[in-house]
Formats: C-alpha cells, structure tokens, sequence
C-alpha cells in the first residue's frame, strides 16, 4: 500500500442526530462546530433542518453559519465554511425551545433514522446522537424504548447485546441493568448477562478504543460485595462465578470488588472499565467525576454510536445556559473510534 | 463573665481511641501528630500503649516524640512536645502490623472504653476512633456490630438513633441502610427512618456543623428517583412523604432526587447534606470524590465522635504506604464541632 493512500485517505464524516428540536440538542451542537478548532473535532454533519439549527444556534447566542450539503461527504469541505447540514424532508416548523411537541418527535425520529442509515451505508463513519423524548416518540408510533434499542433493530443485532457504556475523561462503567426498580435488579442478575456484557465490553475496549488486553473490574452487588456471604450472596452465587468463566475465557476481569471503594482515585487507575450491577452504581461515579464530559457509548453494534450522558433538558433549551461539553465529547469519541476502526 | 474567662477557657482536649494495634490506626496516629502544625490541628492524646505508637511510629517512618501523660489536661500543654498517650493498664506486647491477634483486639476494646468514658466525663472534648476489626472484637465477647452501637450505649442512646454521616470537603451523605443485602434495602426503608434520621441531621448540622438553615437533599432509591412509578414506588410510598412531614415540621428537605444526578458538581452546592436510601448510594459518590478525607461522623450521640472512612488495612500497615488524611481530617473535624459546642 502507497504512502499516499494512508495518509491522504479522507475519514468519512460523522453523523449527528438532531434530537428533539425543542430540546438542547441542536443549540449544542451548534456549540460544538463553533467550537470544533479548540475541541479538535473530526468534520461532522447534522442529519436534520438547517432552519432550526440555525435558530437554536441564535437563540443560545452562538455566531455560526450553516452550509446545507446534499451529500455526507461534502461535510468534509464544508466543515471549515459552516456547520454542514443534510436537510431532510421536512416542512420548516417553528420549534420553540422548552415547548416539545408532535411534529418535533417525528423530526426527532426522521434525524436519527436519516443518520443511522448513513452510518449504516458507509457514507459515514460513526453516529452520534443528540437527546430525544421518549415519550414523545412513544406517542408518534416509536415501537423501541429507547434510541438504543432502535439501533440494534436497525444493525440486526439482539439489543440485550447492545451494551451501554458510560465514559468519561476519568472512569468507563457498564451498567447491567439499567431502568428497572432497585429491588428488581438482584433478580435479574445473572452468570449468562454479566459474561455475554464483559465479553462485548471487552471486545470494544479493543477495537474501538485501543485497549490491547482490556482490564475488567466486575463490582459487587451489595455493600463490601457482600462481606463473604454475610450481607447477600450474589457475590458468591452470580458474580464470582461468572468472574471466573471470563478469565478462564481469556479475560482480564477481577472482582467483585466492594463497589465504594472501586471508584475512589488510588482504584480508578487499576482498571479499562467497571461493570456495574445497577444504573446508579454505574451512573452516579461518571456523573460525580465527569459530569460535563460524559459520553454514552453503545458497544456490541456493527456502527459506532456515541451520545452526550443527558437528556433534552426541555427546562433549559434556549436559554444560553446548556453546556455543550457531553455533545463534544461525544463528537470527539465517536470520530476517535472511527479512526481506530480506519473509517 | 469576664472577657478573661471566655477568651482564656483551654479547650479540651480531643481524645482517640488506638484501633486495632495491628492496623494502620497507630501508624496515622503518629502521622497525625507530626503533621499537626501544618494540619493546624488542636491537641489530643492517645488512650493507648506508648511503646505500641513509638513502634508503629517506627515502622511507618515518623520520626516522633512520645509524651507519656497521667491525665488528660495535660495533653494540652504536652502536646507540643510529644504524642500525648495516656497508657493504660495493659502489659506491652509485641504487636506486629499486619497480624492481628485476639490481645490486640482487648488492646483496641480497653482503648475505645477508655476514651469513651473520658469524653462522657467530659475531661476531653471528643472523640476521634481509630478503626477496629469487628470479627476479632466480637471473638472477644464484645456485644455490638460495630463501635459506633457500642458508643450509642455507652451514652444510653437507641442505637437507631446514632446517625452515621460521611462527611468530606465536597459533600456530606447519610446513608439510611448499611450493613445488610441490597434486596434487603426496599423493605427496611420507612417514612418514620427518614423522618427520625433527617431530623438527627438537620439538628446536628445545626449544633456542631454551625448551619443554621441546614438543607437536605434526599435521595430517591431507584433509577430517575422511580420516574413517577415507573420503577419502583418507594419514591412515591416512602420518601416523598416522609419529605412533606419533614416540611411540615419546618425542616427544609427536598427530593426525592434522581441520586445519579445529586452528586454532580453543580447539585452538591444546593445542599448541606444528602439523606441516602443505602449504603452505597451515600459512599460511592464520598470516596470517589473525597476518598483520602472523609470522616464518619456519629451524629445524635451526646458526644461528638468522628472516626476516619477506612478500615484496619490490615494488609498494608507497617508498609510506610498508609495515608493519614482521613485521621487527620476526623481529628480536625472532632475539634471544630467541639469547638462549636463551647467544649
């Protein structure tokens, strides 16, 4: 292979999702191309309306200009010029931040699956999408829980395989069970889930982020993982074992380390990702940590999907007061995975 | 009173308790006074073995003075030159870090005793404990789970009442449960705990903590605080109104909180103190953020009683690697709430 065609490959562009118009989806994304050249960010597009973009951007009081393109692949000049954007088939509406409704969800929806087929076609090299209201979608006929589950439909791939993984500058977690009420997640704990996750997880860490032998650290259930058996047994009943299976398997995953402790500094540095056993075990580290800078990585998709660790944030769209930093990250991861897959 | 009897009033000195001999309590200790200046800490002596603190002192490489005393008060003027230790009647043993033995245990019990009864006699302003091991007390015939049920005693308090509070620089938690299975937490939790613990706390961060509109946070214990029953609906049984009767009494708590979200940078500002449904919920966010200086304080108790968020580490003491910040900051903590009760 010729110098020339490694170096002077074009990556493809990355492909956004609008989210919820009413949301701070496109007004931080606005932010993110204004602040591409400081945040090194690869050249993007936005599957969605320039019209509203550039209302959100003006609303949030951020000076850019759009450059409508009709390809994904003219984001890559029209990135310097303008925040490149695919308009979709869509009559212009006048979205007001704060006030969602019908015709923005099904935006919402036509922007996510705008940009997943893109991604999907190979026109562009990774997907990063912005917050949607579930409900909303819920409401307009969206037969998926989430924008997740919508994606693993659409890669064909079982969506108990599409693992989510928050990370941010200091710590990676996976939680394995995510929306379901505390006293319901010892039930649904098994060997089975946490070796089928670990093993996706561990497969991404090296595809996608560069980890060559990727260190697991698998957290307890209970308070001290439960003191040997004294206060709960799934340490020793679940956890343990599928610990286990993994390193018999080839897997560097350890623990069940006592869940406290396993995030503290001195613990951080010992491991690539945590596996968490519920939402918050996983969730309130990242957002203690690296709350402007959490990423939502989905990994075990043939595409790469990455999306800011927030949600719509109705309550402070267009008020110049939404942090953009989750949406750059995720930006940035999405194009630093792209490249690590040589897309 | 005569400007010379408040300005001139010595306070008391701050007594602690030696932990297990064979831990990294005495090694901290001797830390903590050779650090004292710098740490700006008030004096306090040692209910203790002088020859088990030189050694450990020793092994730790702090190179310190031991001032054998008689009686509290003299720690005061002591303090300056040595350790301050008081011995008590113990035959020197050889203790060996690292290797814990039921002598040590007697050792770490007479400590905690003592100094106990000194504080309850007032002859020392509070009590900072050095950590024990609980399985090697209970050998040992000692009655209680931990010394803070031992204390809650000591002092005629219900042990319910003795209200455990993380405490580190950037945030204080309660948590609600401790020690026991995480399937077991739902069904421990109730409006009368919330109330009787929030209404500890609200008192104590008021009497020793100087807040004089003390405003708690209060978690939710599922995922989203339950998402409005979505899953789980102890938010909507248990937590919200134990919230109102709070109010209603005129205790300024809110919630129930989503907890990933509490502990975030901009949200641990809103309050003084977050009331946790369970143990991990309260100490992951603490030793993340404030691993090295977070204090267990003993809320409810008629003593002040402080001890450092670790263990005996066993496993590292005598290792020069044992660090000394939370003994220090629960050192400091104990006179600055002895100090706001004028002790």
């Amino acid at each position: 292979m010729s110098p020339a065609l490694t170096d002077e490959a074009s990556p493809l562009p990355i492909a956004l999702s609008l989210g919820d118009p009413a949301g701070i989806g496109p007004e931080v994304i606005a932010a993110a191309w204004a602040q591409k050249d400081s945040a090194a960010l690869a050249p993007f597009f936005v599957a969605g309306s320039a019209a509203i973009l550039a209302q959100a951007a003006a609303a949030a009081g951020h000076d850019i200009s759009i450059a409508v393109i009709s390809d994904p692949l003219e984001a890559i000049v029209a990135f310097d010029m303008g925040l490149p954007v695919l308009e979709l088939e869509q009559d212009p509406q006048d979205y007001a931040p704060g006030n969602p409704c019908e015709a923005g969800a099904k935006l919402a929806l036509a922007s996510l699956q705008s940009a997943a087929q893109l991604v999907l076609a190979q026109k562009a090299g990774a997907l990063a999408t912005a917050p949607v209201a579930k409900g909303l979608l819920a409401n307009i006929g969206f037969a998926f829980p989430g924008q997740t589950e919508f994606l693993a439909h659409a890669c064909g791939v079982d969506a108990q395989d599409a693992v989510m993984m928050l990370a941010g500058p200091q710590l990676r977690t996976v939680p394995l069970t995510v929306h379901c009420a505390l006293a319901d997640v010892p039930g649904r704990l098994s060997q089975a889930l946490i070796c089928r996750r670990a093993r996706i997880l561990a497969a991404a860490l090296t595809d996608d982020f560069g980890i060559v032998s990727p260190r697991i650290a698998v957290a307890g259930l209970n308070p001290h993982a439960g003191e040997d058996g004294a206060f709960g047994d799934e340490e020793i009943r679940i956890i343990a074992p599928a610990i286990a299976a993994l390193r018999a398997a080839g897997i560097d995953a350890t623990g069940p380390y006592p869940a406290d402790a396993l995030f503290a500094p001195h613990a951080r540095g010992k491991y690539d990702a945590a596996v968490c056993m519920y939402h918050d075990q996983a969730l309130i580290p990242i957002k203690a940590l690296d709350f402007d800078a959490g990423v939502n990585v989905t990994l075990g998709l043939p595409i790469i999907r990455t999306s800011p660790d927030h949600g719509t944030a109705f309550d402070i769209a267009g008020q110049k007061i939404a942090r953009p930093g989750a949406m750059i990250a995720a930006i940035r991861m999405a194009g630093e995975c792209a490249a690590r897959r040589g897309l």
